[in-house]
């Protein structure tokens, strides 16, 4: 008797416990043949359900490509919105084909608690294939909770928004190919290494680290690759004054940039939610419908937040720091959408869209060239959010700050020596002239918005 | 026996009743075991999809704040462009926290026929908490067939909406601030206690008031809002010449307000098929297919109609005239999408299509000044749905009158107070200068496309 | 016993059959009792998945209506920009009402082989009626496992994509109401005659034609009569020099045509995942998500491979050739997305996004004037997609070529007929004057972006 099988006396599921009272015999014929998943819901159904789930999460959280490939184009300028499109599209592609290549089964493959293991190709087992042809069914089911496929297509949009997280921030400077290089490395290896220590059952989640989502496993992981690439790869041209000062180059379309961060906010209802792994039984979708309203109110209060902040500070209010108030509060949700009181999830993030507001200013102070304002709204943020975890979210805050460090500390070594590698060697940054003409018309040769003559605050 | 259990003898769901034929004393342990659902799905699996639908549907809702932005993005000049967005994404986030602090049991609360409930904050109750620590799932389900979260989650996008129309029409002249406490007044009270009336099982539905999903209590509500806003805060500067005639000032970036138009009508689907309230039976998912059938055909109605309206009465295609043509004939379907012969949707969709063809040009006489074409597409094609229930829907006539009515002059006396103070106390309207000089520059200090230079026809 | 009966044997269906095992006469009561569908879900429950699978992939292929026109703004010059948005929103109108009133029926009414068969309107039977008065639910389920509406609402947007490929192709200088004409034509009555041969169960099905979800029946159709209009129509004004060489006419906001992509890459997860049709079984399941996967990483391949193949041909990273390969590989495992090696998507759509680089130029070679790419994207690709099922996919090639054959055959022939009267009675072709003023000013008196000064480019 497996698992599964154990927990069937579970209230709803005990056609064949009940019969078992009366008539033995005949009760254990029928426990064989109507085989109740762990909840009240036939297997069958229950696989149906969390496979589904798994399908719609997953296209939720792959709009967020588009929802990222938005929020950028409207924050560049308008001389390298071409570029930023097209990095966007191309790594959301590469990061689909390299965590089938290696990373899914790095991630999740189990080898040992550093390192999942290692696996060309990913695609369904003899076990399932055999269910699709017909055989074994019944085996399968008690196996197999989920189709294996759904998951990775879950957990593939999942890398893909760890890379979308670096192109922002180092937009309008680095060369494409070397890019895509980064990103080759980031999804095919570096995310899966670090997320195996958590998601894949490694020494993280035995240490007791809580990250629901990803605050820190997908959200910082993208953030402090954006970070170091953002020191080694340096400022854009003209961002910073001799004296300190620095240049507003401000995003060419809003009304994308608004969209963009529409689209993430839909998307996360993906993110988080279907990071309850399953819909299979009424404590599933009970746990969903939390996830959902508690990603809501964060993202909400992340906006007010911000915008009642800039006001103070700067008397003004400030639609880029709204929307990036919006991420920051999904962001610092993130790592702990589950809690039953929904004021918290209010007030977490609130504190993510506030603490943005200073971030952002900070970081120029450092001279460090965040071009969409992510390193804030995703690693300021995504440390928040796992932080929260440990003080409201019922975590132990200081195996909270092993993750956030051990994490960190992986992530600035490797993506730095990636990205010094990648200096060193074919260059990480264009022409100081190409720079200035705008990598769409270097890059690429072509204009984002060809017809449309320029005004005078043309940078 | 509950209600829940009465109702088990269903086709399909008698595997406990057919052994009752045989075996009394087995089958009276078997019933209490086999617990199906008033439908013949398993108890446990009804919860699972009627919570699913209200989170399918409720994201899709969700969605249709991206599409009020675009379209309104999209409608209004450039100068004006990333305040309409900032408004949008901060009263999302507004109407969200007020309805879970007190919106939504004032709405549904249920304390008598003309006002809900009053209670701060709206969190899963004590049964659901056991619940999701796993006790009393049997007594749980048969007292709950969906969370209460993944209601709170469906009904809050619907406020959103409502406020969501307010803000188009009143757009490029109404300051920050109070439209923000006029949308925590109207999401946070006005709409949900007129909601109760309806939605809350108040009088006007013991009258028998018919609004499947929102002609009047949602589309109306927010239309009746947006007029009363109109005529107190007055046209924009330069709109209507002392002649009698009218100054075009036309949208800015038209692709976007199609795309704002195709996000509505995406999510509409979430609106009115996820009114359904339930997908736990066959008849639930047939009903909701019919939802979706109508809802489809009575939007191509609508932009059919507006089209050919067009050309004979202007003789002129017209863009902005299909989009809000697409847009009225969802309204107008809304309060009785669940007809099951689908060529009346196409003819109710297609008379709301061609009425805001004549209602647009009209408000302008009367000297409304309606930036978006909200008060047509949403208060009038709202009017004519709500009396569609009435004409072919199964409706009193006279009762969708009194709904009418009743709902409106709540609405005006009401918003017109709200409006009213703000307008005294704060003031509703930036300074001639800022209006000139535009909100974005004025309010913000941004800019929507600051590096493209703006043509002759600069407004 | 009919055919749902005599599967009730699989395993997870036996409740009954074991109990037969033991007690005949109680088992032959309870067999008719727990009726359990094909799979191990009961009957309703498998119903329910069903048709909601239909409601859920039916939304995302509508969604693909926006995707198309985003595409296509983004690719046209700005004077064309609101024609184009208008005429994208009335062929998905107008798609959906002929569908309604005959296109479906012509489709899978099943008359006979060659022609589906005719009946105005399309609604809920007698059956259906009936049980959602709540009689003779069982009978009902035993004879239908989805909704038929639900099945009609995810058909319908398939029909509207084909004429939403036509439009690209033909912008910036088809009339407005004879390429309507066209559209009402194709939606109503040629593509539903060709559908019928392999999806309506007609000949091409007899004969063993493969076409999972419609590389052939939708994107080649389309395609064909794209490429029939666009060598009637005649290529734009100025595209192509008495010398041979080709003025480039750039797309006037490629950010939106990117999104425009991203919109169809998630609208085609609906697209192909739903066109398992079915979602009731752990196996159909299963199915579903390798189709997403399978979707996903021909999607990437297409990308990766445009890119690189235009880095090698022209030396060039190109934004538009990345989207179009996008589509293309979309289009090319259209045909083929049940594979269960991922590793062929990925080379399926790989060829599928190289070809294109190649198809593009020698369409402008034979003057032969796409605007949008549509004919390489869309029927170029889905002919080797059609191909690819004969070649790894399971079919059998030769009969992939008569079915490519047969339906392109069908489609230039009755297309270009259609065209040809249109050309001969209304004139297909706006005047010189207004192709040279654009169709926003000439046919529809608005501009898409009318405060937005227009540069040095501006053609």
């Amino acid at each position: 008797m497996n698992k599964l099988k154990q927990l069937t006396l579970l209230a709803g599921t005990v056609g064949a416990a009940a019969l078992a009272l009366t008539q033995p015999a005949l009760a254990q014929e029928a426990e064989a043949a109507i085989d109740y998943a762990v909840s009240g819901v036939p297997i069958e159904s229950y696989y149906i359900f969390n496979t589904f789930a798994f399908l719609i999460s997953g296209f939720l959280v792959m709009w967020m490509a588009a929802g990222f490939a938005m929020l950028e184009s409207g924050l560049v300028r308008t001389k390298n919105t071409a570029a930023i499109c097209l990095k966007n599209i191309a790594l959301y592609s590469v990061a689909g084909i390299m965590y089938y290549l290696i990373g899914y089964y790095m991630m999740y493959g189990g080898m040992n608690s550093f390192f999942g293991g290692f696996s060309l190709l990913y695609n369904p087992g003899d076990a399932e294939l055999a269910m699709l042809d017909g055989e074994g069914l019944p085996a399968y089911l008690e196996g197999n909770s989920y189709s294996v496929m759904s998951d990775w297509f879950f957990q593939m949009v999942f890398v893909a928004t760890a890379a979308s997280i670096v192109s922002g921030t180092i937009a309008e400077r680095v060369k494409f190919w070397p890019f895509m290089i980064f990103v080759v490395v980031l999804t095919g290896v570096l995310y899966p290494i670090q997320g195996s220590w958590t998601w894949g059952g490694g020494w993280l989640t035995e240490m007791g680290f809580s990250d629901f989502a990803g605050s820190t496993i997908v959200h910082s992981v993208g953030g402090w690759a954006a970070l170091t690439g953002a020191i080694i790869i340096g400022a854009r041209k003209g961002k910073y004054n001799a004296d300190g000062t620095v240049n507003a180059m401000p995003g060419a379309n809003l009304p994308l940039a608004t969209l963009g961060t529409f689209i993430l906010w839909l998307g996360w209802f993906g993110f988080n939610g279907g990071s309850q792994l399953a819909l299979g039984s009424a404590a599933d979708a009970a746990w969903m419908a939390i996830v959902y309203t508690n990603t809501n109110l964060a993202a909400a209060g992340g906006v007010v937040a911000a915008i009642i902040v800039s006001q103070i500070v700067f008397k003004k209010i400030d639609l880029t720091m709204a929307l990036n108030g919006a991420i920051a509060g999904l962001v610092s949700i993130t790592a702990g959408p589950d809690l039953t009181n929904h004021l918290l999830s209010i007030i977490i993030g609130a504190i993510g869209g506030a603490i943005i507001v200073f971030s952002v200013p900070l970081l120029d102070k450092l001279k460090i060239d965040d071009v969409v304002g992510a390193v804030s709204a995703h690693l300021v943020a995504g440390i928040w959010g796992t932080l929260a975890v440990g003080i409201v979210g019922g975590g132990n805050l200081v195996v909270q700050v092993i993750g956030i460090v051990s994490v960190g500390a992986f992530m600035i070594v490797t993506s730095g020596i990636v990205w010094y590698v990648l200096k060193v060697t074919m260059g990480l940054r264009v022409s100081e002239e190409a720079e200035e003409m705008g990598l769409d018309k270097a890059e690429l040769g072509m204009e984002a918005y060809p017809e449309f003559g320029y005004g005078s605050q043309k940078i």
